[in-house]
């Protein structure tokens, strides 16, 4: 790209990441920017420079309308031409492509690791199949207009339904397998903390009927496994689980049929201070002031494996069958987890509940510790919720299978969006300035009428494997084409004039150091491949004495 | 997966690949397979077995109901459960995505051996970008249901239109970039042919304002170097210039607002016979048979460079400027080509018209030539139709942009759902198995109650980087995890037991020879790797045997 919108700002990387950004902030960087753009203009900066700081006011004030857009207030079109991507979606520049393919990257090894195979789904399935699979989130399926087609269509909401209707359709009987793919929310975007309308899931499920808590231990250590080779920082995993909830609620006196919709409220609690939850529960909900509070004396409750034994002594909580099976589980869990060494990680939280209907076990969050929400803190932060989380589904597939069959099983997915923002992060605070490109070898001449000559040359690189590029035009100026390696940072520059072609040589030019180097045009490969590996090799050297700065 | 979907007999690759593959083909395969169920059944043969013949007759029944669908006969769904992908979509299976992981890989690399960076845009798009760019093709586009929102969305045609939206927004002058990603079409699926409503593009498009066909000759170029890497038989580039379409129809007396309408008739030609494409000119769009007949006159022409001459001698089409621009710039072209080392797999085929209305000059089409339509074998055969192609788009950024930046663009998009059919074919017909899943090392076991071992040994494997599993039931038994390591190829077994464990010792067995050996404890890391590079390299050398014989 020539205007290049990847050179990030501090003031740019608090967007793109935007941990902490509200309203206020952003009409202030919008004034700082404002200004920016008209000292540049007032001092005829390059006309670069100033699109740039252009581009970035536009970015700032697009951010602006969406977030007031979470508070009903709709972007005005008036009468021109609306260039942009729809709500709660976005383009992912090369940059950002670059760190997107090396998060997949880590995650699909770690998935291949443990011996995963991967499908892929469509992003459009019938709509018969998406109802009444996600509670309360049901309403935020997109629908596709009825064109005339014998079939109702949706965009898909998560990984997690189609795969059900996989396994069943399929009759598979077990299965490890993960996929990586977009799904669609009609929910309030709030790009600035990575959550968007269209965006990527990384799932693993493991479907079968297996032994008690051995997939589902397999599964937190896969998460724990992903979430360390990423380098996010420090994180903590919180489990619970949904038989433990529901026997909670039963000796609260929830009525059966809230356990549900009070499971929802539950889990607001990791963003929600509790007055506003327990107002829900009574106002909403219809519970007794006294059935809420119980639940808070409860759902408040959190610790490691110790906190099972403290349970175990709740003489109403032993009542239920599906507490003590629960507290059994996870007791085995905890063992396993130990064994997997990642138990140090593990935190038993009562108030973990997860929004979707289709959990019926162990239920996980894994949450990065410098970005968790904060009761003390009040409603003006911005917690980036969770990174990864998951949980047993035991009746899905059953319940999708005409033929009934049941499939249990359990799933992890990981929260990319979030953590490519934290990555892009990273990367603009470590200044290394990302190569979107992977050109090694720049065919260049500073002379005219050469075209042909660079196009051959350009052919026998690519014969030979080496990735190369040359201008595009018959004549192009040389400055334009040495700038152009610098910018892209391309290992070699082969220059070559009519001397040069009549002499049979050719000149090298390392584009770092700037020296330049006769070889015969016969050694052509052999020595384009030794230079290649000598600055590859000064730029690694460079590179981690940096990091060790 | 237990239920092994992926082994094929010739039978379910014809249906596959599916090139030749019509109603009454199918319902004598159906009659086939039916009658190997019943007997599978009588003979009580094992019940995988009968499952696995059952699910074959399942998918040539959805297979024919797919094509009844294409004449208007729409499946009845009865009263039951419906458990299916929506019409012209499908699941990508472990071995399949094992083949497209292979397929965009060398796509990819060829992208990057040129330069290009890659982006991503979003599924959905504004309804209003969309309209208007794909002329009589409109009507295929999907549309989202109006939910409350602000927006009309619909979902992509393609990648091209999303990237002129791209340039304009972000005000790029000059961008190399590929992107492979999903695109929609409410087309008539021939899923047997590799034609889906949902289905991959692979593009790779130039923007900027650069010399006369540079940019043009390196996508062909590309487009040769991909073919060639992907090994998928002989093939021809067909290529053609729309400004030189324009000057027939204008010299024949189309009028003008016709051009486009009559473009589109010519496009029919590849696959469709004079006489019904005649009848369409005439019938449909109201051209005269003298002016049909003279356009036919012209579009059967086709050779190499040679046929420029011969269309310069033409005095009465050289009285149009955009005919000798045309000329002209096909004359470079073809000169590029050549310096390119591809002009022996060109075609000038003035016949050939691309389907889309944004197409401003040279226009190409790659075609294998097994596949070919044959217009002596009539409307019987199935031709796969074109693999890749593409072309040049001047004024669609101009279109696009509210500023009216004019961007001249050129683009070529890999048909990879026809690819994936080819490879697919390619490997039943090698009869190679695909491995699905990367496992190297199994830990086993023989006795009970060692779960907690074979955790701990896994554990272990996986924090030195091994691709490692275990069986997920507390006390397998030993044939079943035997059997497992057969049946997905995995290289090696670590066999563990009480007495190994006090003794310090661990068994490894070399799944594919069954031979076994003890090796201290101590040293399982590096013995692994040896035995690991020991095992790869007897697998690689038979099968190059294989490929051999």
């Amino acid at each position: 790209m020539t205007t290049n919108s990847n050179t990030t700002t501090n003031l740019e990387s608090a967007i793109s990441t935007g941990l902490l950004i509200t309203d206020n902030d952003l009409n202030d960087l919008i004034k700082i920017q404002g200004d920016l753009v008209r000292k540049l203009k007032a001092e005829k900066a390059p006309s670069e420079q100033i699109t740039e700081a252009i581009n970035k006011l536009v970015s700032l004030k697009k951010e602006l309308s969406d977030h007031q857009a979470i508070n009903g207030e709709e972007q005005t079109t008036g009468g021109e031409k609306l260039l942009k991507t729809p709500r709660g979606t976005r383009d992912y520049h090369p940059g950002q492509m670059k760190i997107r393919e090396q998060v997949f990257q880590i995650i699909t090894d770690c998935f291949k690791r443990h011996g995963a195979e991967t499908i892929d789904t469509p992003v459009i399935e019938l709509t018969s199949l998406l109802t009444e699979k996600y509670g309360e989130d049901s309403k935020l399926i997109y629908e596709l207009k009825d064109q005339g087609g014998a079939e109702q269509l949706a965009l898909r909401y998560d990984l997690t339904v189609p795969f059900a209707r996989y396994i069943a359709e399929n009759r598979i009987a077990t299965m490890k397998r993960y996929h990586i793919g977009k799904v669609y929310r009609r929910d309030n975007p709030k790009m600035t903390r990575g959550r968007y309308r269209e965006f990527y899931q990384c799932d693993f499920d493991i479907a079968g009927d297996f032994d008690l808590m051995v997939p589902d231990a397999e599964c937190i250590k896969i998460v724990v496994e992903i979430l360390d080779k990423l380098d996010l920082g420090q994180y903590k995993i919180y489990i619970n689980h949904r038989k433990l909830l529901d026997a909670i609620f039963a000796v609260c006196g929830v009525p059966d049929s809230h356990f549900r919709p009070i499971s929802s409220s539950v889990d607001k609690l990791d963003k929600t201070p509790w007055h506003v939850v327990r107002n829900e529960m009574i106002n909403e909900k219809g519970l007794s002031p006294e059935v809420a509070d119980k639940i808070w004396s409860y759902v408040q409750m959190h610790g490691n494996a110790d906190l099972i034994d403290k349970l175990r002594t709740d003489v109403q909580l032993m009542t239920q069958k599906s507490a003590r099976e629960a507290l059994d589980g996870l007791e085995i869990l905890f063992r396993y987890l130990t064994l997997y060494g990642v138990m140090d990680k593990i935190t038993f939280d009562l108030k973990l509940a997860r929004g979707l209907d289709y959990y019926t076990g162990v239920i996980f969050e894994a949450v990065l510790t410098k970005y968790q929400y904060d009761p003390q803190l009040g409603d003006d932060q911005v917690a980036v919720g969770s990174v990864a989380g998951g949980g047993r589904y035991d009746e899905l597939v059953h319940k999708i299978d005409p033929r009934q069959r049941r499939v249990p099983c359990i799933g992890a997915s990981i929260g990319v969006e979030r953590i490519f923002a934290i990555k892009e992060h990273q990367m603009t605070e470590s200044k290394i300035q990302t190569k979107t490109i992977e050109t090694e070898v720049y065919v260049a001449s500073a002379q005219k009428n050469l075209i042909e000559e660079r196009m051959k040359l350009c052919s026998y690189l690519w014969a030979n494997d080496f990735k190369a590029e040359m201008a595009l035009k018959r004549n192009p100026k040389m400055l334009d084409q040495l700038q152009y390696c610098e910018k892209n940072q391309i290992e070699l520059c082969v220059i070559i004039g009519s001397g040069e072609l009549e002499a049979g040589i050719v000149k090298i030019r390392d584009v770092g150091t700037r020296e330049e180097f006769e070889i015969p045009r016969a050694q052509l490969v052999e020595q384009l491949r030794v230079y290649l590996t000598k600055v590859r090799q000064r730029i690694q050297e460079s590179s981690s004495k940096t990091n060790n700065n």
